[in-house]
């Protein structure tokens, strides 16, 4: 192969590296800014327009309707208790300038002296290479429940 | 260094790279695949003959013993309640076409209003590298009850 | 472009994301050593005299004090009743041979037939490039409570 053809595989093969890093980080700051009250930061990992459909609540859009979520008397009191929004690692597809993931949500509350599972879903998120890096452009959230609903969501890992 | 010997360090390091990302997208597909259902999918994360040696079960092989967990009245009652078999971000070493990887994996169960622990894990997981990608040679599972194989199995991580 | 001039962005992007890769390694190496009671490996995730700043316990130094954390009757305790010091994956960012992450942690501990949260917090790691690889110059860790030192922690994700 000629230098300029590996030059090539490997520019190529690196961006797709660096988008799956760049995903997991997007994905991984999302708990600290939603659980210290950082709700405008939080929507803007969203782009502009972009959608949050959570299960069992309805479809909200960046910036200011999801950043409303963060900053209301229900959110404001589970960051009053001690409360961590863990995502588990995303399992990531790149599709050239977008991408998707599907991943497991907790919401883990302090109660008593402990702690306890609050909330535990299934997610699929969009996403979109952006001029500012990868943004969401739809986050689909159903409640680990049993339902249709939250199986559809983890069956999406057969897509990528 | 000439140009052959930079591009040739660049795609080794670059591929083990991309072994590690490949390792972290086949862990983080097995939940998702096995708390919806997809009984055949979640099996064929291992190579074919492949072993998940249970804590508390015994050995299986893939594809068929594997997949018949998932098939189970206990695994479908799992699935029927809410379940997330979360498991968490791997520890991994890759030789060239094998890999070993150490992580915990829990099964987070809906119960009542709320959700609970219903097993918790110490893993180690042996991996090639097939045509198809990477695949499980093998799934050394122990429940995390403070005994020896528990220990020794997270004591893995000294190995590698 | 020059193939110098490609040569070089490439190894240079190539080294962050190897740098993101390998602190994922070292932070999710810390629960399976503390779980087994490999306390002097633990200790040495830190480099020689680096800080664990721990919430309600106070400061303590690689490697001897740290080790001792893991040595003592309270966390060995832990280790026979069954325990998982689990580190969600944490947000990094990498800025030449320093690097700073944050992420959640969690103590799982058996209790029963079953498993709960015993500890819940917030960490802050500031990491060093060492010749032996990358090392822990800092770990600071806030109980997840609903405090102000909790939250503050978290909002360190905005720095970077």
């Amino acid at each position: 192969m000629s230098v300029e053809t590996r030059l090539a595989a490997l520019e190529q093969r690196l961006r797709a590296a660096e988008d799956q890093l760049e995903i997991i980080r997007l994905v991984n700051s999302y708990g600290p800014l939603v659980d210290s009250g950082e709700s405008q930061p939080a929507a803007h990992l969203w782009e502009e327009g972009g959608v949050y459909d959570i299960g069992g609540v309805g479809r909200t859009r960046a910036y200011d309707d999801i950043a409303a979520i963060y900053d209301s008397p229900g959110h404001r009191a589970l960051i009053h208790a001690g409360c961590a929004h863990m995502t588990a690692t995303p399992r990531i597809t790149v599709h050239g300038d977008s991408a998707e993931a599907v991943a497991y949500s907790f919401v883990v509350l302090r109660e008593g002296d402990g702690w306890k599972f609050f909330r535990a879903s299934a997610n699929h998120w969009t996403l979109v290479r952006t001029a500012e890096g990868w943004r969401i452009a739809e986050r689909y959230n159903r409640v680990l429940d049993g339902s249709q609903a939250s199986h559809d969501t983890l069956r999406r890992v057969l897509r990528g």
